[in-house]
Protein backbone atom coordinates (compact mmCIF):
# COMPACT_ATOMS: atom_id res chain seq x y z
CA UNK A 1 0.00 0.00 0.00
CA UNK A 2 2.23 2.77 -1.44
CA UNK A 3 0.84 6.53 -0.91
CA UNK A 4 -2.26 7.29 -3.62
CA UNK A 5 -1.71 8.94 -6.47
CA UNK A 6 -2.96 12.66 -6.56
CA UNK A 7 -5.92 13.61 -9.06
CA UNK A 8 -5.58 17.40 -9.98
CA UNK A 9 -8.98 18.78 -9.95
CA UNK A 10 -9.89 22.95 -9.99
CA UNK A 11 -10.00 24.30 -6.92
CA UNK A 12 -13.66 24.26 -5.32
CA UNK A 13 -14.34 20.84 -7.07
CA UNK A 14 -17.56 19.78 -5.28
CA UNK A 15 -16.65 16.22 -3.71
CA UNK A 16 -19.57 14.42 -2.18
CA UNK A 17 -19.07 11.73 0.91
CA UNK A 18 -21.25 10.36 3.94
CA UNK A 19 -20.72 11.88 7.05
CA UNK A 20 -20.11 14.86 8.70
CA UNK A 21 -16.59 17.73 8.25
CA UNK A 22 -14.13 15.86 9.64
CA UNK A 23 -15.60 11.79 8.48
CA UNK A 24 -12.79 9.50 6.90
CA UNK A 25 -13.75 9.63 3.61
CA UNK A 26 -13.21 13.35 3.37
CA UNK A 27 -9.73 12.15 4.47
CA UNK A 28 -9.81 9.85 1.59
CA UNK A 29 -11.46 12.47 -0.46
CA UNK A 30 -7.94 14.89 0.24
CA UNK A 31 -5.62 12.03 -0.62
CA UNK A 32 -7.14 11.75 -3.89
CA UNK A 33 -8.08 15.49 -5.09
CA UNK A 34 -5.37 17.29 -2.79
CA UNK A 35 -6.48 20.11 -0.26
CA UNK A 36 -7.95 22.49 -2.26
CA UNK A 37 -12.09 20.67 -2.87
CA UNK A 38 -15.49 21.71 -2.05
CA UNK A 39 -16.26 18.99 0.69
CA UNK A 40 -19.77 17.99 0.41
CA UNK A 41 -21.12 15.94 3.60
CA UNK A 42 -24.08 13.81 2.98
CA UNK A 43 -25.99 11.52 5.00
CA UNK A 44 -26.63 8.28 3.56
CA UNK A 45 -24.59 6.41 0.44
CA UNK A 46 -27.66 6.52 -1.71
CA UNK A 47 -27.39 10.87 -1.44
CA UNK A 48 -23.56 10.65 -2.15
CA UNK A 49 -24.47 8.81 -5.53
CA UNK A 50 -27.68 10.94 -5.70
CA UNK A 51 -25.50 14.15 -5.94
CA UNK A 52 -22.79 12.62 -8.55
CA UNK A 53 -25.37 11.73 -11.05
CA UNK A 54 -27.87 14.81 -10.09
CA UNK A 55 -24.79 16.88 -10.91
CA UNK A 56 -24.91 18.54 -7.72
CA UNK A 57 -21.31 17.39 -7.11
CA UNK A 58 -18.47 16.67 -9.25
CA UNK A 59 -17.27 13.83 -7.91
CA UNK A 60 -17.70 11.45 -4.88
CA UNK A 61 -15.31 9.08 -2.27
CA UNK A 62 -16.96 6.12 -1.11
CA UNK A 63 -15.83 3.29 1.45
CA UNK A 64 -15.68 0.14 -0.45
CA UNK A 65 -13.96 -2.58 1.70
CA UNK A 66 -12.50 -2.77 5.38
CA UNK A 67 -9.50 -4.96 6.31
CA UNK A 68 -11.70 -6.19 9.27
CA UNK A 69 -15.12 -5.83 8.33
CA UNK A 70 -14.85 -7.12 4.55
CA UNK A 71 -16.27 -5.78 1.42
CA UNK A 72 -19.59 -2.51 1.85
CA UNK A 73 -21.88 -5.20 -0.25
CA UNK A 74 -24.32 -1.82 -0.16
CA UNK A 75 -21.96 0.05 -1.79
CA UNK A 76 -21.03 -2.39 -5.06
CA UNK A 77 -24.94 -2.40 -4.89
CA UNK A 78 -25.27 1.34 -5.62
CA UNK A 79 -22.14 1.26 -7.89
CA UNK A 80 -24.30 -1.34 -9.98
CA UNK A 81 -27.11 0.95 -10.36
CA UNK A 82 -25.95 4.08 -10.89
CA UNK A 83 -23.72 4.66 -14.01
CA UNK A 84 -20.69 6.81 -12.53
CA UNK A 85 -16.72 5.63 -13.35
CA UNK A 86 -14.54 4.70 -10.72
CA UNK A 87 -11.58 6.52 -11.19
CA UNK A 88 -9.38 6.17 -8.33
CA UNK A 89 -8.37 4.38 -5.34
CA UNK A 90 -7.03 5.49 -1.87
CA UNK A 91 -6.31 3.56 1.53
CA UNK A 92 -7.16 5.32 5.17
CA UNK A 93 -5.71 4.18 8.05
CA UNK A 94 -9.18 4.60 10.51
CA UNK A 95 -6.97 5.33 13.97
CA UNK A 96 -9.98 5.61 16.54
CA UNK A 97 -9.32 8.84 18.97
CA UNK A 98 -11.67 9.90 22.34
CA UNK A 99 -12.40 13.45 22.00
CA UNK A 100 -13.39 15.65 24.38
CA UNK A 101 -13.27 19.15 25.35
CA UNK A 102 -9.87 20.96 26.28
CA UNK A 103 -8.55 19.91 30.00
CA UNK A 104 -11.27 16.99 30.88
CA UNK A 105 -10.29 13.99 32.42
CA UNK A 106 -11.00 10.38 31.41
CA UNK A 107 -12.64 9.82 35.06
CA UNK A 108 -15.39 12.53 33.97
CA UNK A 109 -16.31 10.90 31.20
CA UNK A 110 -19.96 9.72 31.47
CA UNK A 111 -21.06 8.95 27.95
CA UNK A 112 -19.17 8.36 25.15
CA UNK A 113 -20.76 9.08 21.51
CA UNK A 114 -20.08 7.46 18.29
CA UNK A 115 -20.91 5.33 15.27
CA UNK A 116 -22.00 2.17 15.88
CA UNK A 117 -19.11 0.81 13.76
CA UNK A 118 -16.43 2.64 15.41
CA UNK A 119 -17.88 1.81 18.66
CA UNK A 120 -17.40 -1.95 17.64
CA UNK A 121 -13.78 -1.30 17.04
CA UNK A 122 -12.96 -0.18 19.98
CA UNK A 123 -15.14 -2.78 22.10
CA UNK A 124 -11.74 -3.71 24.37
CA UNK A 125 -11.49 0.40 25.35
CA UNK A 126 -14.94 0.71 26.21
CA UNK A 127 -15.25 -2.51 28.07
CA UNK A 128 -12.53 -0.28 30.83
CA UNK A 129 -14.72 2.47 30.68
CA UNK A 130 -17.42 0.41 32.02
CA UNK A 131 -19.51 3.34 34.12
CA UNK A 132 -19.45 5.34 30.75
CA UNK A 133 -22.63 5.24 28.33
CA UNK A 134 -22.24 4.16 24.79
CA UNK A 135 -24.41 6.34 22.81
CA UNK A 136 -24.36 5.44 19.52
CA UNK A 137 -24.71 8.49 16.82
CA UNK A 138 -25.32 8.68 12.83
CA UNK A 139 -21.60 9.17 12.17
CA UNK A 140 -18.36 9.50 14.02
CA UNK A 141 -17.22 13.28 13.46
CA UNK A 142 -20.94 13.84 14.12
CA UNK A 143 -20.68 13.27 17.35
CA UNK A 144 -17.93 15.36 18.11
CA UNK A 145 -19.90 18.02 16.52
CA UNK A 146 -22.59 17.03 18.90
CA UNK A 147 -20.63 17.33 22.10
CA UNK A 148 -19.15 20.40 21.50
CA UNK A 149 -22.42 22.27 20.24
CA UNK A 150 -24.23 21.04 23.42
CA UNK A 151 -21.61 21.72 25.60
CA UNK A 152 -21.57 18.34 27.02
CA UNK A 153 -18.25 18.60 29.34
CA UNK A 154 -19.04 15.03 30.56
CA UNK A 155 -19.18 13.83 27.31
CA UNK A 156 -16.63 12.16 24.31
CA UNK A 157 -17.01 10.90 20.85
CA UNK A 158 -14.48 8.61 18.94
CA UNK A 159 -13.82 9.95 16.32
CA UNK A 160 -10.45 11.16 13.09
CA UNK A 161 -8.18 13.15 14.62
CA UNK A 162 -9.06 15.28 11.80
CA UNK A 163 -12.73 15.69 13.30
CA UNK A 164 -10.98 16.68 16.17
CA UNK A 165 -8.81 19.40 14.81
CA UNK A 166 -12.15 20.99 12.76
CA UNK A 167 -14.43 20.66 15.56
CA UNK A 168 -11.44 22.56 18.43
CA UNK A 169 -11.71 19.74 20.49
CA UNK A 170 -9.08 18.30 22.03
CA UNK A 171 -7.57 14.24 21.87
CA UNK A 172 -7.60 12.58 25.43
CA UNK A 173 -6.71 9.26 24.52
CA UNK A 174 -4.93 8.00 21.07
CA UNK A 175 -5.72 4.87 18.79
CA UNK A 176 -8.35 3.36 21.09
CA UNK A 177 -8.85 0.86 18.38
CA UNK A 178 -8.67 -2.76 19.56
CA UNK A 179 -6.80 -3.80 15.74
CA UNK A 180 -4.38 -1.51 14.72
CA UNK A 181 -4.37 -3.45 11.16
CA UNK A 182 -7.61 -1.46 10.43
CA UNK A 183 -7.83 -0.03 6.73
CA UNK A 184 -10.26 1.40 4.47
CA UNK A 185 -9.93 1.37 1.28
CA UNK A 186 -12.03 4.13 -0.82
CA UNK A 187 -12.91 4.51 -4.33
CA UNK A 188 -13.14 8.29 -5.81
CA UNK A 189 -16.45 8.14 -8.56
CA UNK A 190 -17.08 10.71 -11.46
CA UNK A 191 -19.87 10.33 -13.97
CA UNK A 192 -18.50 8.51 -17.30
CA UNK A 193 -15.63 10.25 -18.84
CA UNK A 194 -15.37 13.25 -17.08
CA UNK A 195 -12.37 12.70 -14.90
CA UNK A 196 -11.10 9.64 -15.84
CA UNK A 197 -7.55 8.85 -17.84
CA UNK A 198 -7.21 5.37 -16.92
CA UNK A 199 -4.77 3.65 -15.00
CA UNK A 200 -3.26 -0.06 -13.99
CA UNK A 201 -6.58 -1.43 -11.97
CA UNK A 202 -9.40 -2.10 -13.25
CA UNK A 203 -12.83 -2.78 -11.69
CA UNK A 204 -15.43 -5.21 -12.91
CA UNK A 205 -18.82 -6.63 -11.29
CA UNK A 206 -20.31 -9.74 -13.30
CA UNK A 207 -23.05 -12.54 -12.55
CA UNK A 208 -22.30 -16.26 -13.74
CA UNK A 209 -24.85 -19.54 -13.04
CA UNK A 210 -23.74 -21.42 -10.75
CA UNK A 211 -22.48 -24.49 -12.62
CA UNK A 212 -19.21 -26.58 -11.96
CA UNK A 213 -16.38 -24.84 -14.09
CA UNK A 214 -18.50 -21.45 -14.87
CA UNK A 215 -16.17 -19.13 -12.62
CA UNK A 216 -13.18 -21.20 -13.59
CA UNK A 217 -13.87 -20.80 -17.78
CA UNK A 218 -14.41 -16.88 -16.70
CA UNK A 219 -11.28 -16.31 -15.13
CA UNK A 220 -10.04 -17.94 -18.45
CA UNK A 221 -9.92 -14.98 -20.10
CA UNK A 222 -7.43 -13.31 -17.65
CA UNK A 223 -4.77 -16.23 -16.98
CA UNK A 224 -4.54 -17.09 -20.92
CA UNK A 225 -3.56 -13.21 -20.94
CA UNK A 226 -1.36 -13.16 -18.07
CA UNK A 227 -3.63 -10.48 -16.22
CA UNK A 228 -3.28 -10.66 -12.09
CA UNK A 229 -6.42 -10.64 -10.06
CA UNK A 230 -5.86 -8.86 -7.18
CA UNK A 231 -9.35 -9.20 -5.28
CA UNK A 232 -12.38 -11.53 -5.79
CA UNK A 233 -15.57 -12.31 -4.04
CA UNK A 234 -18.50 -13.79 -4.81
CA UNK A 235 -22.14 -12.88 -3.70
CA UNK A 236 -25.28 -15.22 -3.58
CA UNK A 237 -27.76 -13.15 -5.42
CA UNK A 238 -31.09 -13.66 -3.05
CA UNK A 239 -34.46 -13.91 -5.05
CA UNK A 240 -31.93 -15.96 -7.59
CA UNK A 241 -30.43 -19.16 -5.46
CA UNK A 242 -28.45 -20.39 -8.65
CA UNK A 243 -26.79 -17.13 -9.35
CA UNK A 244 -24.09 -15.72 -8.49
CA UNK A 245 -22.41 -12.11 -8.59
CA UNK A 246 -18.74 -11.73 -8.69
CA UNK A 247 -16.74 -8.74 -7.87
CA UNK A 248 -13.18 -8.52 -9.51
CA UNK A 249 -10.02 -6.24 -9.47
CA UNK A 250 -7.64 -6.81 -12.41
CA UNK A 251 -4.03 -5.32 -12.61
CA UNK A 252 -4.48 -4.00 -16.03
CA UNK A 253 -6.31 -0.69 -17.83
CA UNK A 254 -9.74 -1.98 -19.66
CA UNK A 255 -8.08 0.47 -22.60
CA UNK A 256 -5.21 -1.32 -23.26
CA UNK A 257 -5.70 -4.22 -25.97
CA UNK A 258 -5.41 -7.32 -23.74
CA UNK A 259 -7.17 -6.05 -21.19
CA UNK A 260 -10.59 -5.25 -23.78
CA UNK A 261 -9.75 -8.65 -25.01
CA UNK A 262 -10.27 -10.36 -21.83
CA UNK A 263 -13.44 -8.45 -21.28
CA UNK A 264 -14.80 -8.65 -24.31
CA UNK A 265 -14.26 -12.89 -24.11
CA UNK A 266 -15.86 -12.63 -20.08
CA UNK A 267 -18.81 -11.14 -21.40
CA UNK A 268 -19.62 -14.28 -23.82
CA UNK A 269 -20.32 -15.74 -21.06
CA UNK A 270 -21.90 -13.52 -18.16
CA UNK A 271 -25.58 -12.86 -17.29
CA UNK A 272 -24.57 -9.14 -16.22
CA UNK A 273 -21.72 -7.47 -16.46
CA UNK A 274 -20.69 -3.96 -15.30
CA UNK A 275 -16.86 -2.38 -16.54
CA UNK A 276 -16.65 -0.09 -13.25
CA UNK A 277 -13.71 2.00 -13.93
CA UNK A 278 -9.93 1.96 -14.49
CA UNK A 279 -7.80 3.45 -12.05
CA UNK A 280 -4.00 4.30 -11.20
CA UNK A 281 -3.67 1.25 -8.27
CA UNK A 282 -1.90 2.77 -5.24
CA UNK B 1 -31.84 -22.11 0.97
CA UNK B 2 -33.51 -24.81 2.84
CA UNK B 3 -34.36 -25.60 6.34
CA UNK B 4 -30.93 -26.99 8.13
CA UNK B 5 -30.72 -30.51 8.91
CA UNK B 6 -30.62 -31.41 12.57
CA UNK B 7 -27.46 -33.53 14.01
CA UNK B 8 -28.27 -35.56 16.81
CA UNK B 9 -26.39 -35.27 19.99
CA UNK B 10 -27.19 -36.46 23.67
CA UNK B 11 -29.59 -34.09 25.33
CA UNK B 12 -27.98 -31.59 27.48
CA UNK B 13 -24.52 -31.44 25.75
CA UNK B 14 -22.91 -27.97 26.22
CA UNK B 15 -23.24 -25.37 23.06
CA UNK B 16 -21.12 -22.42 23.20
CA UNK B 17 -21.96 -19.29 21.34
CA UNK B 18 -21.08 -15.38 21.71
CA UNK B 19 -24.26 -13.12 23.46
CA UNK B 20 -26.46 -13.65 26.26
CA UNK B 21 -29.57 -16.37 26.62
CA UNK B 22 -31.84 -15.63 23.03
CA UNK B 23 -28.94 -14.30 20.81
CA UNK B 24 -29.56 -15.56 17.38
CA UNK B 25 -26.60 -17.57 17.66
CA UNK B 26 -28.75 -19.76 20.18
CA UNK B 27 -30.93 -19.61 17.85
CA UNK B 28 -28.43 -21.26 14.81
CA UNK B 29 -27.51 -23.74 17.58
CA UNK B 30 -31.03 -25.23 17.75
CA UNK B 31 -31.42 -25.48 14.62
CA UNK B 32 -28.65 -27.69 13.86
CA UNK B 33 -28.80 -29.56 17.41
CA UNK B 34 -32.53 -29.19 18.62
CA UNK B 35 -34.02 -27.51 21.82
CA UNK B 36 -32.39 -30.75 23.91
CA UNK B 37 -29.01 -28.77 24.53
CA UNK B 38 -27.21 -26.59 27.34
CA UNK B 39 -26.50 -23.24 25.69
CA UNK B 40 -23.20 -22.07 27.22
CA UNK B 41 -23.20 -18.17 26.44
CA UNK B 42 -19.91 -15.96 26.05
CA UNK B 43 -18.58 -12.61 26.06
CA UNK B 44 -16.31 -13.07 22.84
CA UNK B 45 -15.46 -15.31 19.99
CA UNK B 46 -12.14 -16.15 21.35
CA UNK B 47 -13.86 -17.42 24.81
CA UNK B 48 -16.20 -19.28 21.87
CA UNK B 49 -13.01 -21.46 20.45
CA UNK B 50 -11.68 -21.62 24.17
CA UNK B 51 -14.17 -23.41 25.50
CA UNK B 52 -14.65 -26.08 22.37
CA UNK B 53 -10.67 -26.20 22.56
CA UNK B 54 -10.18 -26.45 26.20
CA UNK B 55 -13.15 -28.81 26.23
CA UNK B 56 -15.55 -27.16 28.47
CA UNK B 57 -18.22 -27.26 26.28
CA UNK B 58 -18.69 -30.10 23.05
CA UNK B 59 -19.98 -27.80 20.23
CA UNK B 60 -20.05 -24.29 19.61
CA UNK B 61 -22.22 -21.85 16.77
CA UNK B 62 -20.46 -19.41 15.70
CA UNK B 63 -21.88 -16.73 12.28
CA UNK B 64 -19.45 -16.85 9.46
CA UNK B 65 -21.37 -14.48 6.94
CA UNK B 66 -23.66 -11.86 6.68
CA UNK B 67 -26.23 -11.28 3.85
CA UNK B 68 -25.59 -7.48 4.01
CA UNK B 69 -22.37 -7.02 5.54
CA UNK B 70 -20.56 -9.89 4.39
CA UNK B 71 -17.65 -12.26 5.62
CA UNK B 72 -16.62 -12.21 9.30
CA UNK B 73 -12.95 -12.12 8.57
CA UNK B 74 -12.25 -12.56 12.63
CA UNK B 75 -13.92 -15.74 12.31
CA UNK B 76 -12.14 -17.16 9.76
CA UNK B 77 -9.21 -16.11 11.11
CA UNK B 78 -10.26 -17.76 14.83
CA UNK B 79 -11.16 -21.01 12.38
CA UNK B 80 -7.42 -21.20 10.96
CA UNK B 81 -5.95 -20.43 14.17
CA UNK B 82 -7.82 -23.07 16.24
CA UNK B 83 -8.06 -26.85 15.03
CA UNK B 84 -11.84 -27.13 15.37
CA UNK B 85 -14.00 -29.03 12.95
CA UNK B 86 -16.94 -26.98 10.66
CA UNK B 87 -19.46 -30.02 11.43
CA UNK B 88 -22.97 -28.72 10.04
CA UNK B 89 -23.84 -24.98 8.58
CA UNK B 90 -27.33 -23.09 8.94
CA UNK B 91 -28.80 -19.96 7.93
CA UNK B 92 -31.02 -17.72 10.44
CA UNK B 93 -33.13 -14.34 9.38
CA UNK B 94 -31.87 -11.52 11.30
CA UNK B 95 -35.33 -10.35 12.24
CA UNK B 96 -34.93 -7.21 15.03
CA UNK B 97 -37.77 -6.26 17.26
CA UNK B 98 -38.34 -3.57 19.64
CA UNK B 99 -38.66 -4.87 22.77
CA UNK B 100 -40.07 -2.95 26.19
CA UNK B 101 -41.96 -3.55 29.28
CA UNK B 102 -45.44 -5.12 28.79
CA UNK B 103 -48.02 -2.33 28.40
CA UNK B 104 -45.21 0.16 27.15
CA UNK B 105 -46.20 3.05 24.45
CA UNK B 106 -43.77 4.25 21.49
CA UNK B 107 -44.24 8.24 23.05
CA UNK B 108 -42.56 6.70 26.10
CA UNK B 109 -39.18 5.51 25.13
CA UNK B 110 -36.68 7.94 25.95
CA UNK B 111 -33.53 5.40 24.96
CA UNK B 112 -33.18 2.63 23.08
CA UNK B 113 -30.46 0.40 23.69
CA UNK B 114 -28.82 -2.80 21.42
CA UNK B 115 -25.55 -3.88 19.97
CA UNK B 116 -24.10 -0.99 17.30
CA UNK B 117 -24.73 -4.13 14.26
CA UNK B 118 -28.00 -4.23 15.06
CA UNK B 119 -28.10 -0.16 15.77
CA UNK B 120 -26.49 0.26 12.04
CA UNK B 121 -29.21 -2.17 10.80
CA UNK B 122 -32.19 -0.32 12.19
CA UNK B 123 -31.02 3.25 10.62
CA UNK B 124 -34.67 4.00 9.60
CA UNK B 125 -36.52 3.01 12.16
CA UNK B 126 -34.17 4.86 14.95
CA UNK B 127 -34.31 8.10 12.72
CA UNK B 128 -38.08 8.30 12.94
CA UNK B 129 -36.68 7.85 16.99
CA UNK B 130 -35.41 11.01 16.82
CA UNK B 131 -35.54 11.86 20.64
CA UNK B 132 -34.63 8.89 22.11
CA UNK B 133 -31.33 8.15 22.93
CA UNK B 134 -29.74 5.49 21.09
CA UNK B 135 -27.48 3.04 23.55
CA UNK B 136 -25.01 0.47 22.54
CA UNK B 137 -24.71 -2.04 24.38
CA UNK B 138 -21.88 -5.48 23.77
CA UNK B 139 -25.45 -8.29 22.78
CA UNK B 140 -28.65 -7.63 21.58
CA UNK B 141 -30.36 -10.09 23.96
CA UNK B 142 -27.83 -8.88 27.02
CA UNK B 143 -29.65 -4.91 26.57
CA UNK B 144 -32.85 -6.72 26.67
CA UNK B 145 -31.86 -8.42 30.27
CA UNK B 146 -30.52 -5.06 30.78
CA UNK B 147 -33.50 -3.08 30.53
CA UNK B 148 -35.64 -5.61 32.47
CA UNK B 149 -33.15 -6.14 35.51
CA UNK B 150 -32.97 -1.97 36.07
CA UNK B 151 -36.47 -1.93 35.30
CA UNK B 152 -35.99 0.72 32.98
CA UNK B 153 -39.95 1.26 32.04
CA UNK B 154 -38.58 4.12 29.49
CA UNK B 155 -36.49 2.59 27.71
CA UNK B 156 -36.52 0.05 24.45
CA UNK B 157 -34.21 -3.13 23.13
CA UNK B 158 -33.16 -3.81 19.76
CA UNK B 159 -32.89 -7.80 19.91
CA UNK B 160 -34.76 -11.29 18.79
CA UNK B 161 -38.75 -12.23 19.27
CA UNK B 162 -36.83 -15.35 21.14
CA UNK B 163 -34.62 -12.53 23.55
CA UNK B 164 -38.49 -11.02 24.27
CA UNK B 165 -39.58 -14.35 25.40
CA UNK B 166 -36.78 -15.62 27.37
CA UNK B 167 -36.63 -12.29 29.55
CA UNK B 168 -40.53 -12.22 29.57
CA UNK B 169 -40.42 -8.57 28.09
CA UNK B 170 -42.66 -7.58 25.02
CA UNK B 171 -42.70 -6.77 21.35
CA UNK B 172 -43.60 -3.57 20.79
CA UNK B 173 -42.68 -3.21 17.20
CA UNK B 174 -41.63 -6.22 14.87
CA UNK B 175 -39.30 -5.77 12.05
CA UNK B 176 -37.48 -2.78 12.27
CA UNK B 177 -34.58 -3.59 10.48
CA UNK B 178 -34.04 -1.82 7.47
CA UNK B 179 -33.35 -4.66 5.18
CA UNK B 180 -35.71 -7.61 5.19
CA UNK B 181 -32.77 -9.77 3.23
CA UNK B 182 -30.65 -9.77 6.24
CA UNK B 183 -29.52 -13.32 6.43
CA UNK B 184 -26.36 -14.59 8.82
CA UNK B 185 -25.04 -18.05 7.92
CA UNK B 186 -23.95 -19.81 11.12
CA UNK B 187 -21.21 -22.91 11.03
CA UNK B 188 -21.72 -25.52 14.12
CA UNK B 189 -17.80 -26.69 15.13
CA UNK B 190 -16.57 -29.58 17.12
CA UNK B 191 -13.25 -31.16 17.97
CA UNK B 192 -12.01 -33.01 14.91
CA UNK B 193 -13.69 -36.66 14.33
CA UNK B 194 -15.83 -36.16 17.32
CA UNK B 195 -19.06 -35.22 15.86
CA UNK B 196 -18.58 -34.80 11.87
CA UNK B 197 -20.35 -37.40 9.82
CA UNK B 198 -19.68 -35.62 6.45
CA UNK B 199 -21.57 -33.89 3.83
CA UNK B 200 -22.04 -32.68 0.40
CA UNK B 201 -20.42 -29.00 1.23
CA UNK B 202 -16.95 -28.36 2.38
CA UNK B 203 -15.28 -25.32 3.59
CA UNK B 204 -10.88 -24.78 2.90
CA UNK B 205 -8.88 -21.72 3.61
CA UNK B 206 -5.75 -21.56 1.44
CA UNK B 207 -2.81 -18.67 0.53
CA UNK B 208 -1.33 -18.31 -2.59
CA UNK B 209 1.43 -15.97 -3.65
CA UNK B 210 -0.50 -12.96 -5.79
CA UNK B 211 0.62 -14.35 -9.64
CA UNK B 212 -0.69 -14.40 -12.74
CA UNK B 213 -2.59 -17.19 -13.36
CA UNK B 214 -2.09 -18.52 -9.75
CA UNK B 215 -5.76 -18.49 -8.62
CA UNK B 216 -6.86 -20.24 -11.91
CA UNK B 217 -4.57 -23.05 -11.41
CA UNK B 218 -5.65 -23.49 -8.01
CA UNK B 219 -9.00 -23.79 -9.30
CA UNK B 220 -8.69 -26.13 -12.32
CA UNK B 221 -8.60 -29.02 -9.31
CA UNK B 222 -12.03 -27.96 -8.96
CA UNK B 223 -12.87 -27.52 -12.58
CA UNK B 224 -11.53 -30.88 -13.68
CA UNK B 225 -13.15 -33.01 -11.55
CA UNK B 226 -16.21 -31.18 -12.12
CA UNK B 227 -16.88 -29.98 -8.62
CA UNK B 228 -18.77 -27.03 -8.02
CA UNK B 229 -17.77 -23.68 -5.94
CA UNK B 230 -20.30 -22.16 -4.01
CA UNK B 231 -18.34 -19.34 -2.09
CA UNK B 232 -14.90 -17.52 -2.83
CA UNK B 233 -13.40 -14.32 -1.45
CA UNK B 234 -9.89 -13.32 -1.81
CA UNK B 235 -8.21 -11.18 1.20
CA UNK B 236 -4.17 -9.69 1.61
CA UNK B 237 -2.75 -11.29 4.03
CA UNK B 238 -1.55 -7.94 6.45
CA UNK B 239 2.44 -7.55 6.48
CA UNK B 240 2.57 -9.78 3.31
CA UNK B 241 1.83 -7.30 0.51
CA UNK B 242 2.15 -10.26 -2.28
CA UNK B 243 0.38 -13.06 -0.53
CA UNK B 244 -3.54 -13.66 -0.20
CA UNK B 245 -6.14 -16.01 1.63
CA UNK B 246 -8.92 -17.44 -0.14
CA UNK B 247 -11.91 -18.97 1.56
CA UNK B 248 -13.67 -21.39 -0.89
CA UNK B 249 -16.98 -23.83 -0.29
CA UNK B 250 -16.84 -26.76 -2.63
CA UNK B 251 -20.02 -28.85 -3.13
CA UNK B 252 -18.50 -31.98 -2.26
CA UNK B 253 -17.53 -34.13 0.17
CA UNK B 254 -14.26 -34.21 1.26
CA UNK B 255 -13.80 -37.90 1.76
CA UNK B 256 -15.00 -38.86 -1.70
CA UNK B 257 -12.36 -39.61 -3.95
CA UNK B 258 -12.44 -36.98 -6.53
CA UNK B 259 -12.67 -34.24 -3.65
CA UNK B 260 -10.08 -35.57 -1.67
CA UNK B 261 -7.97 -35.91 -4.85
CA UNK B 262 -8.48 -32.60 -5.85
CA UNK B 263 -7.40 -31.19 -2.18
CA UNK B 264 -4.51 -33.01 -2.43
CA UNK B 265 -3.71 -31.66 -5.99
CA UNK B 266 -4.44 -28.09 -4.97
CA UNK B 267 -1.81 -28.47 -2.00
CA UNK B 268 0.71 -28.52 -4.15
CA UNK B 269 0.36 -25.31 -4.89
CA UNK B 270 -0.73 -23.54 -1.72
CA UNK B 271 1.86 -21.33 0.63
CA UNK B 272 -1.02 -22.48 3.71
CA UNK B 273 -3.79 -24.94 3.37
CA UNK B 274 -6.43 -26.02 6.14
CA UNK B 275 -9.64 -28.11 5.71
CA UNK B 276 -12.03 -26.50 8.02
CA UNK B 277 -14.47 -29.79 7.20
CA UNK B 278 -17.34 -31.30 5.24
CA UNK B 279 -21.16 -31.14 6.34
CA UNK B 280 -24.61 -31.27 4.78
CA UNK B 281 -25.39 -28.53 2.82
CA UNK B 282 -28.67 -26.29 3.38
Amino acid sequence: MKGSKKIRVPAATIVAFQGELGAFSQRAAHQVFGRKIEPLPCVSFDEVFEKVSGKKAALAVIPIENSLAGSIHQNYDLLSRHHLETIAETYVLIEHQLITFRGARLSQVKQIFSHPAALAQCQRFLRRMRKAEKVSFYDTAGSVKHIRDKGLRNAAAIASADAARIYGMSILRRGIEDNRENFTRFLALARRGEFSRGGGKTTVVFGLKNEPGALFKALSVFALRNINLTKIESRPIRGKPWEYLFYLDLQSDSRSRECSNALRHLQEMTLYFRLLGSYPSC
